[in-house]
């Protein structure tokens, strides 16, 4: 069944109007009498379609079940804003494995040093539909842009930089119980000063293993080892 | 310092032709007095250029050091032939995280049905320098396509499926404490009938948690959940 995250969970009836209903009447071409799910609140609410039309689709409450694909703590990522599509590639991924807010950030070896608001809701786009893909029961949210030395204000529960040079624990031991705050550096690394500066505001210096790893891959990688590890 | 994979261990003096060679002098524009590492049987040649020329490059060893960074067992990865580059995408990145060797499988659900020598020779050229910016003491293998038939008669060690309906252990559990061969499904997954006919050859059936991932992203998290799990 189709998934669809909306703002406000529907009472007896649902009706969806703009975007979804023009994708379920004309590209999905979904009929009355078919099922989808809508999500909100950590809840699916699976629907049976009764009029399907582009700009209007209602439909029956016919079961409510609680969302049981959130992770059991908060995961921040701290993403830095990568060449190409390479950022885009780590939201939608990582989206998939259960993180529930980014921080874009740049730092002083950063090679794109911006975020458009147009490149932002295209984060936040992806952010979406990767979590209904998933199955998930909440919308990833993308943060504005912010530069390395206010990163550590917006960042909560225990705060992890994965750096290739860490002599310190490995990921998974290094990030406690509760809510974590991944961090991984752009294409060129993080100096040793950012690192002195995130150890300023108790932030545990990780390793991902021995290997060098692509910012993108060390970003993946960190989120899975930690949803390993953790379970859920 | 620039690595490059080496055939055989060079004793006092190195010489490089060919591909090598022309990308040292006509690329990379090193000097004489430069350093470079040449890696061959898990050894780190340190070598320091004499002449530099894009037909032949000749060098004098200068140092020798056991690479450190090979996981502590041996990682085989089930690779899908998937649409447009995404079975690329997961060489590449497993190739950093330290798979030993990949396994290209087509299975019924599978949308792409071959893998043609050009594209395999691809894969096995994202493989080697994936290693080698990795800082990796060996290049992993592509082996030839195989059916899900075949499949199992070239995997060794423990082989864990990851599959999304999984109710039994979580993947790190699943893996036991050797080597291992990992499997994760196309983009239509894989059929109850496949995961009788693995169950039959002895594999395990791993969850990688509550929600549903694309083909790509399970493969490069399946790599960092046990990678992480295992550590080295």
């Amino acid at each position: 069944m189709h998934r669809f995250f909306v703002d406000s969970a529907p009472a007896e009836r649902a009706f969806l109007t703009g975007e979804q209903a023009r994708q379920i009447a004309t590209v999905l071409r979904l009929k009355p009498g078919e099922r989808i799910v809508l999500v909100a609140d950590l809840v699916d609410h699976e629907v049976e379609l009764q009029a399907v039309a582009p700009a209007q689709v209602t439909g029956k409450v016919v079961a409510r079940r609680p969302v049981a694909t959130e992770l059991p703590f908060r995961l921040t990522l701290a993403v830095p804003v990568l060449k190409a599509d390479r950022s885009e590639e780590i939201v939608e991924a990582t989206s998939q494995l259960g993180v529930s807010r980014f921080v874009p950030f740049t730092s002083t070896r950063s090679v794109v040093r911006e975020l458009s608001p147009a490149k932002r809701e295209r984060w936040q786009k992806i952010a979406r539909e990767a979590a209904e893909t998933a199955h998930r029961g909440a919308i990833p949210r993308v943060d504005e842009l912010v530069t390395w030395g206010a990163l550590f204000v917006h960042l909560d529960g225990r705060v992890v930089i994965c750096w290739e040079e860490a002599t310190g624990p490995r990921l998974p031991e290094a990030s406690g119980n509760g809510d974590v705050s991944l961090v991984v550096g752009p294409e060129g690394g993080l100096s040793a000063e950012e690192i002195a500066a995130a150890r300023s505001h108790d932030a545990a210096i990780a390793s991902l293993g021995t290997r060098i790893l692509r910012a993108e891959t060390a970003a993946i990688a960190a989120v899975a080892m930690l949803v390993g590890a953790r379970g859920g």
